[in-house]
């Protein structure tokens, strides 16, 4: 089946980098929100993340950082955290034909709300 | 803080309800696969994934199917299963300014494959 | 098969409702924390997740409880939050044979963390 | 604050083992399942489960195995699959005081169920 021209045809290139990379956001974030990290776990967190979310259809990269400083101020007794939106910074670069979108998520403290946007698309 | 002026401007109102639409796709299949359900329980879930998802930014509505014929099949020995994305047929109605996007999430036999996709924007 | 005799001959049924109540609490947590919830899905969200709760294998009963103050409190510019581990009340009853365990997890501001922990066995 | 005498005094080391390697295994299943994988991602991702999960109370070692054999039947059109609770075969070790137990997870074709059990407590 040509997936693309039976279900695709109705979007451009552009929306469709769009569309693929924030699929891939709202899954990583909900995905692996609320695993256990701690400052020593958390470079094999990023990377299988990563791994993990750059098989989706049209994803080139991802990047996923967390935010070392959160991880050690908010500590619990057990001495790990459960990781939330806010200690993530993400970036996702999604690319079909000709167009490649770049989508980040970062937490807002004016807003308190970890916002998912598209960066640029070219 | 004017958030669509600050951080939506490079993109169209269709871009930004296909943006919204997706995010909401990826985040509902990655925050509840897995759930334990049943035929009994299935609409119960349905309700509480509708009413969790809508909550999104410029999402108005969000409509969840769980396949019944599906969850008797593979029921195992303790009568329930895990929800996963084969079961579930998903319809994301976005909305931003004069533009609404309808993306639709089917299991789709010839690739295997539970596949988002937008159904129509106008 | 007869599951018990096989594979779970050699813990009592003491330690049985201690063992399935405390994989039910386990699993409560880590599916749903990220929900997106508000005062108004909470308890479609409650309801939900006992339901799904309940089938697990020897669970009678779950009841869990989100704090409304604290989805009021944290509520972000988009008038949501996710669900976390320090927003819920969680009571697991299992049952086996002529033994019954409640489980509860409840957050401890002096340890800032949700501890799980046997209430009481009998 | 003694959190074992405050909330632990009501059941022996050996009932604390089985509780806290069940937890984990709850946790852990409802944590990742969903979660995109092929041959080559797998590796990465038992590393990083192996690594959060052995942060929580208690726990001495985890081990998970990805069946790839799985992994290659249930490829999709995409190239890769959703993480489920069959291709899954878990190993908990939890310790405390002078008590071990091992749990284990793993898909019982019978009963068409992923398993989990205590198989050793010493």
């Amino acid at each position: 089946m040509d997936v693309d021209s039976k279900y695709f045809k109705n979007i451009s290139s552009r929306e469709r980098v769009i569309f693929e990379g924030a699929i891939t956001m709202g899954a990583l974030f909900h995905q692996f929100v609320g695993t256990p990290v701690t400052v020593e776990s958390a470079a094999t967190l990023e990377k299988s993340i990563k791994h993990a979310m750059e098989l989706q259809p049209c994803i080139m990269e991802v990047e996923v950082k967390i935010d070392r400083e959160m991880l050690e101020d908010s500590k619990s007794e057990f001495d790990y955290v459960s990781l939330s939106g806010e200690m993530m910074n993400i970036k996702v670069v999604s690319k079909y034909n000709d167009k490649r979108a770049v989508l980040r998520m970062e937490f807002i403290e004016e807003l308190n709300y970890p916002l998912m946007y598209v960066e640029k698309v070219d």
